[in-house]
């Protein structure tokens, strides 16, 4: 292994292989859910010397199979789901893209923007905004994720419901492949039928087909204006037929749409006093509606109008606020982003990121609060996210005096099980926005068509035969 | 064979298996570039059905791999790539999805609607209709073309400004693998990041994976009204100026953009008397604007205003018309839709359906316009296209007087190159929406990437390892 060292070194420089020092930052997970130990942190300096530490790599990998080198990609070392840090083994290469971080175009007029994966996300919205453009990709994140990490875990965020995940925002890829070629799939075409569709294939793959090294990325022109509103519900299904009034009132203007549960907003109002939490106590959700208009203010806020009038009438609204200026906006907003914080405050829960037809949310909401209401008397239940988008984060917290540790051990495959199997009953996914990683992978093989884990794997073994990239991530080959 | 053919009359009843009557329905392709000889047509009625006859199949190209028998899956016959009919060697079985045509669900909570491969795109969008919705994909061969087949090739059409493709249509497929499983990825849902994307793997794929038997397809709703302006626009550089404004201006209700030269439209008053065609003696290229409004018609003519407004006082537009009702509207479309059958009228030409990124196309046309004209004195090019996708249908007409047929004979390679080395150039796609088919499959292998196609091949052997499924389509494996 150490011959690999000084090649790599030779070919990245003596500063960017990282093995003696603390390599903390790169080998522990964001959740703090694993620990890993890696050979060594590789940071090389651009797309071609990424190439070159893969070709490196994979004939160390082909000279010594026994010695099972492989590669995790990394990025802003963000993921929620053990996917971008090394297993405890040491025969792993971390590969780090931070020092890709340029900005290489923005074309105005095609309304496109293209960067390297280790720019962080806040800086290519900041970007694009010096630009007078919208780059859409929002999430909580955005301040040290990179675009690289967004790309290869299909990152989704609050603005899906209007853009699209990051899927959706991704013209063209650079790609340094399993065997270390480069594939340039860069492009600002919206428009290219000429054959397979490679980039979705490495858009959402974790990192373990190849590494996406740069991207051109679709831009959208500034709204004039964003309003925001706040409304109480009577229930779940009040919160979906309300969502239907908002897609015809405000149309491709409706940006935002997040729905909050009542226990939810009971800890943001416990654990974070200086905020106000305006009208949770009259129902059992709130929703929160962004309206973004490419017309002015004025008009934003008649079509605001128009819509909660309707959904009083209708019944779907019992009450409302919309804000009266972007600080409120914004404190709106803070209180919907505080409920992950808040629930950290309240104690470990057990997390799901799931997703479901839109259609059946109020039915899954309600058979699976009492099913695990009989399981676990007391269960709280943290319940809130982007109902536009058919996702919720349906978040199990111990019941009220039981300690939160004790709870995860004895509780979390159960309830895991139980909420998975409902999800599966309800048609949803197990993983709507964070992915498989490590921690998804058996729940992965369990719920997944046997049908479509025969196609990944043979996907998997065509393009990375020697299983040199992140493996033991989405799939165990 | 003919104990495959019973095998096939015994799976999908005796009238589902035609081998004797005259098949030029199904093997003679759309544009009449070429003519085949199928083995059989065969029309299963079901999913169930499709997965056993390509079991049949694949058993018996086991069995007798000396006779290459392959498979290929039709739906409305109406490619323009040579993409769905037989080859000559008698050796190919038609396999039609026309009985595969049922809607299946419409979830209106949900905004979306599930149809079988064989539904003609016109009836999926009528039934969208019925219910209240839209369904955006719309193309010249809606009245024939199939859902099924639309998806296979990822087709564009006029729509794709604002929804996309139909790729960003889908969320999820149904699938008969090369292996006559049943893949179901039925999926109403907005975000599922668990695993590899196969459902846009197998959408564009053109019938060389697997056959799409179904799809579930997202719903908009309605406008409450459309408009259509018509503008004359002084250069090519003029008609993108405009189209940034008309994003600025119009947000998500620009649903359509379409540029057409002088030329173009000059086929169309020649050969289309009964048509007024507006303003095309007044610049080289005029455009046609189509704004969505989710509010009211007279807040879309504002919206209209004021971009015309701007857009003169730029100068980027000399001189525009607004429709004034319905059937002006109607009127300004069909002119644009005649230009297909004009040039036609006209004589046979040599086509494209190119695309580049936006900023590119003025310098693009300018540059291959004077290099054709130098190759080929008095030759006249009828471009017009998507200019809002950046998709150009540039095509190249013989010169006044010459033998259209000669003018091909002589010219045709010669220009196909001219024009798709500048569009490598000008980092663009031979093949915008209507595919590779067989057509397009030896200028796919010059002008793509050879890291692309390897990863291509790799994937097309992992999942069709015999060559089963639509041979020497996309890819000459």
């Amino acid at each position: 292994m150490q011959n690999l060292l000084s090649e790599l070194r030779s070919l990245v420089g003596e500063t960017h292989v990282l093995s003696e020092e603390n390599l903390s930052a790169w080998e522990q997970d964001w959740r703090k859910r694993a620990r890993g130990k890696a050979l060594a942190v590789v940071l090389p300096g651009n797309t071609a010397e990424v190439a070159a530490v893969v070709q490196a790599c994979a004939r160390h990998r082909a000279q010594h199979p026994d010695q099972h080198l492989s590669i995790v990609p990394q990025g802003g070392n963000t993921s929620l789901v053990v996917g971008a840090t090394p297993d405890e083994s040491g025969r792993q290469i971390v590969l780090s893209l931070q020092r890709l971080n340029q900005v290489r175009a923005l074309d105005a007029a095609n309304q496109t923007l293209t960067a390297e994966a280790g720019c962080v996300l806040q800086a290519v919205q900041e970007h694009a905004l010096n630009a007078g453009y919208l780059f859409p990709l929002s999430l909580a994140a955005e301040g040290s994720c990179t675009l690289g990490g967004n790309l290869g875990s299909n990152a989704g965020g609050t603005q899906v419901l209007r853009f699209g995940n990051t899927r959706e925002l991704c013209l063209g890829l650079e790609v340094v492949t399993a065997q270390g070629e480069v594939w340039n799939g860069l492009s600002g075409l919206r428009k290219d039928n000429t054959g397979y569709d490679l980039r979705h294939l490495f858009i959402g793959s974790e990192g373990t087909l190849g590494i996406i090294t740069a991207a051109t990325m679709k831009l959208y022109p500034l709204p004039a204006a964003q309003l925001t509103a706040w409304a109480v519900v009577p229930s779940m299904q009040a919160a979906v037929t309300l969502l239907g009034l908002a897609h015809r009132h405000l149309g491709a203007g409706l940006t935002g749409f997040e729905v909050m549960g009542q226990f939810a907003l009971r800890l943001v109002d416990k654990h974070f006093k200086q905020l106000r939490v305006p009208l949770w106590l009259d129902g059992p959700f709130c929703v929160l509606l962004e309206n973004s208009d490419h017309e002015s203010e004025a008009h934003a806020r008649l079509q605001f109008e128009g819509l909660l009038e309707a959904a009083l009438t209708d019944g779907c609204v019992t009450d409302a606020v919309v804000a009266e200026n972007l600080s409120q906006a914004k404190a709106l907003w803070q209180v919907r982003e505080s409920i992950s914080l808040a629930q950290s405050q309240e104690g470990l829960n057990i997390k799901h990121d799931i997703s479901l037809p839109i259609s059946n949310i109020p039915a899954f909401v309600q058979s699976t609060d009492a099913a695990l209401a009989q399981a676990i008397p007391g269960v709280r239940l943290v319940n809130f996210g982007h109902l536009g988008d058919g996702n919720l984060h349906y978040n199990v917290q111990a019941p009220e005096g039981v300690d939160a540790a004790a709870f995860l051990r004895e509780h979390e495959p159960k309830v895991n099980s139980l909420v998975f199997d409902a999800v599966t009953y309800f048609g949803g996914s197990i993983s709507a926005e964070h992915g498989i990683g490590s921690l998804k992978l058996h729940q992965l093989v369990h719920y997944k068509s046997p049908v479509a884990l025969t196609m990944m794997r043979s996907i998997k073994r065509a393009l990375d035969p020697h299983n040199l990239m992140n493996p033991g991530r989405v799939l165990s080959v």
